[in-house]
Order: structure tokens, then C-alpha cells, then sequence
């Protein structure tokens, strides 16, 4: 069992080697530049889960990738002028803002073209459905959220974070050949990081679950949902150390 | 054997019924939208490869329909006014000008991964490879020109539109079950069918390739393009008359 920040670093690596599509040409700059930085969580959950499931870490990684390039397509494109208009990322100038809004808006697409490519180097086209049902729903979270128009809290944060996180576990599954009728107490782990993480992240911000329930309001909230994950590992019939290494980090965190 | 009207009939009924991920929401609209309307001539080539290579035409609907959402996804994205500033789309207000830039950003995000999901229904993961890369190609291709850094004309056409005609050889290649080793004359056919569409077209709207070569040069160009393809065709070794009247078609068009 490798530890979360060993994972990480795998992560890294790949990402830094990765070939991007030769026909991209010049816009794989861009693409490049969107990849830089971030903690990879989404990946790192998806490795701990191929190894917890009883494969190798390594064959995970075309899959841990895509979910951060389908998580870096959406912040391309979210930070758009024309949406959420924010000209700093990661401490840089974002994409638009660096190489303009034609090419921004090319780097996001190139980003969720390459991650289906990777999702789709496997044998089977489950990695991919994953993929394309969480970024269906990361789109319809941010439609919701730009129109004003989400039913509730919860609904927004589970199409917006919620999906990609659970993706990270659905598709592990599929990489480590869990068969289906194995992947209920698994998924059902996976449901619960994506508000964990959301909840977290709005307590550094300052925002979001913050602002609702006040700053102890929400780190109880965040307790809750982290005390739900580690009770749905207990369910997993698995070493699950690593996992549970990783709520415990996603709930302490402090950046 | 199917005419390429009744194809183009069947992939019409098929989009128009087609069932949209629930978690889209209101971001459907905009998707429904701009998939109406437009000459459906990648799907047809692809339902009339599928029943050429001896499949129901039927069984390439999924694959079909993923050729029109990325083709509907890149026009949605190029129209946007930070690319080419189109307005107007088929005697409609383009997404952007009916639904807004960020609807507009988003509607051709779920385009694309739409595309995916109905392409990821088979299942073998060739039909969304072909689509990748294809998509990766477009992308490529419309980063060459709207920065004016193509090397060649011809570079530029065989990414930005000549990608998704071979894909449509391709992807009903999968879905009729041919074997790698046997694709090769029906993928050499293919790889002819996006530059005669291309030259036409720029007949049709005088610029382009007219600019370049004058109407009777263009004109010629896909006299050649068309004998070209029917070439490729007779090497075929199946029923093609179908896709013979299709190259028929496309060099002949008024609109």
C-alpha cells in the first residue's frame, strides 16, 4: 500500500510525461499550462481505491488522469469572462487570462477530448461512461449555479463536486475488475467525499457552507460527513487503510 | 440497403427522441437547440458504412448521433464571439445570441460529452476512440486557424473537417464488427470524403478553396476529390452503391 502522498507524486509524474494528441499543435501550450499545479485529490482517491481493490496503483493511472483533466477542463472553462470571469488560478494568471478566450476555450475542450482518450485506452468502455456521466453532471451543477436556479445546497454541490469524486471511485472499480454486484459499499463511500471535500473548502474560504451555517455550523457539518465516509470504509471488505488516511486528511486539511 | 434519405431520416427521428442526461436541467434546452437543423452527412456516411460492412443501420444510430453532437459542440464553441463571432447559425440566432456566452460555453461542453456517453453505449471502447481522436484533431485544427499558424490549406481541412468524416467510416467500422486487419480500404475511402465536403462547400459560399483556386479550379479540385473517393470505393469489397450515391450527393449539392 503506497500512502496518499506517495500516490500523489505517481500522479504527478504521469501527468508531467504525459504525450499529449501531436494533431493539438500549438494548443497543447495551453493545455499544458491548465495541468499545472493543484493537490490531484480526486486522482490520489482514485489510485487508493485500484490498490484497496487489490490491483496495482499503476495501472490506475490513465484513469486517475482523466479525472484531473476533466477537473481541469471545468475550471478553464469556468473561469471564463463570460461565466465566472476570474483572472487567477493557483496564484497564476488563469488560462483566458494568459493566452486568451479563443484558445482558453479550445484548452478546456482539449482537456475533456485527452481525458476520454485516456479513459478509453482501457479494454473496457466503463472508465469512460464514468467520466462522461460525472462531467454531464459537473456541467449541469454549474448551469444551475450561474442561473441561480438549483433547487437546494445539496443538489449544486453534488452535481458540481460531488460527481467527479464519486467518479474516482467508480472507475477505479472498473480498472481493478470489481465486479458489479461488489461495487455497492464501495460507490456508496465515493458518495460521500465530494461534500466533505465541498464543506472543507468553503471553511478555508470563507464561503459557500460558511456563510449558511456559520464557521462551527459548518465544520460540524464537515465532521458529520467525514464520520459517514469512514462508516461506509467499514463496510468496504477490503484493506482500506490508505482510504481512510485520505478522509482523514480531507478533513484536516488547511489548504 | 437503405437511400441516404432514409438514413438521414432515421438519424433525424433518432436525435429528436433523444433522451438527455436528467442531470443536465435546464442546460438541456440549449443542447436541443443547437442540434437542430444541418445536413446529418457524417451520420448518413456512417449508418451506410455500418449496412455496407453487412450491420443494421440501426445498430449505428448511437455512433451516428455522437458524429452530430461534436460536430454541433465545435460549431457551438467556434460561433462564440471570442472565436469567430457568429451570430448566426442556419437562419437562427447562433447559441451564444439565443442563450447567452456562458449557456453557449456550457451547451458545447455537453455536446461533447454527450457524444461520449452515446458512443461509450457499445460495448467496445473503438467507437469513443475514434471519436477522441477525431474531436482532438478538430480542436487542433481550429487552434491552426484562428491563429493563422496552419503550415498548408490542406493540413488545416483534413483536421478541421476531414477528422470527422473518417471517423464516421471508422466509428461504423466498429460497430459492424470488421476486423482490423480488414478496415483499410474502407478507412482509405473515408480519409477522401472531408476534403470533397470541404471544397463544395466553399463553392457553395464562394470562399476558401474559391479564393484560392478560382470557381472552375475549386470545381475541379472536387471532380478529383469525387473520382478519388469512388476509387477508394471500388476497392471496397462489399455492396457500396449506397455510399456511391453519397459521394454522388456531396459533389453535387446546392446547399
Amino acid at each position: 500500500m503506497q500512502s496518499p502522498e506517495q500516490l500523489r507524486i505517481l500522479v504527478e509524474e504521469y501527468l508531467g510525461d504525459l504525450a499529449l494528441t501531436p494533431e493539438l499543435h500549438g494548443q497543447a501550450q495551453s493545455v499544458r499550462y491548465a495541468l499545472v499545479g493543484g493537490k490531484r485529490v480526486r486522482a490520489v482517491i482514485c489510485l487508493a481505491t485500484v490498490e484497496a481493490a487489490g490491483a496495482d496503483a499503476e495501472a490506475g493511472l490513465p484513469a486517475a488522469a482523466s479525472l484531473e483533466l476533466v477537473h481541469a477542463f471545468s475550471l478553464v472553462h469556468d473561469d471564463l469572462p463570460a461565466l465566472d470571469n476570474d483572472a487567477e488560478r493557483r496564484g497564476r494568471p488563469s488560462v483566458w487570462a494568459q493566452h486568451g478566450e479563443a484558445v482558453a476555450v479550445l484548452a478546456g475542450d482539449a482537456l475533456l477530448a485527452e481525458a476520454f482518450r485516456l479513459a478509453l485506452s482501457y479494454q473496457v468502455p466503463q472508465v469512460g461512461r464514468e467520466l462522461a456521466q460525472a462531467t454531464l453532471g459537473m456541467i449541469g451543477g454549474q448551469y444551475l449555479d450561474i442561473t441561480g436556479s438549483a433547487p437546494d445546497e445539496a443538489t449544486l454541490h453534488r452535481l458540481k463536486t460531488g460527481c467527479l469524486f464519486a467518479a474516482a471511485v467508480g472507475a477505479a472499480l472498473w480498472v481493478a475488475d470489481v465486479p458489479e454486484g461488489e461495487q455497492v459499499p464501495w460507490r456508496a463511500f465515493g458518495d460521500e467525499l465530494g461534500l466533505l471535500f465541498q464543506i472543507v473548502d468553503d471553511i478555508l474560504d470563507g464561503d459557500g457552507y460558511v456563510l449558511v451555517h456559520g464557521e462551527d455550523g459548518a465544520r460540524a457539518l464537515a465532521d458529520e460527513a467525514a464520520a459517514r465516509a469512514r462508516e461506509r470504509l467499514a463496510d468496504v471488505p477490503a484493506d482500506t487503510s490508505t482510504l481512510g488516511d485520505i478522509v482523514a486528511g480531507l478533513t484536516t486539511r488547511t489548504s
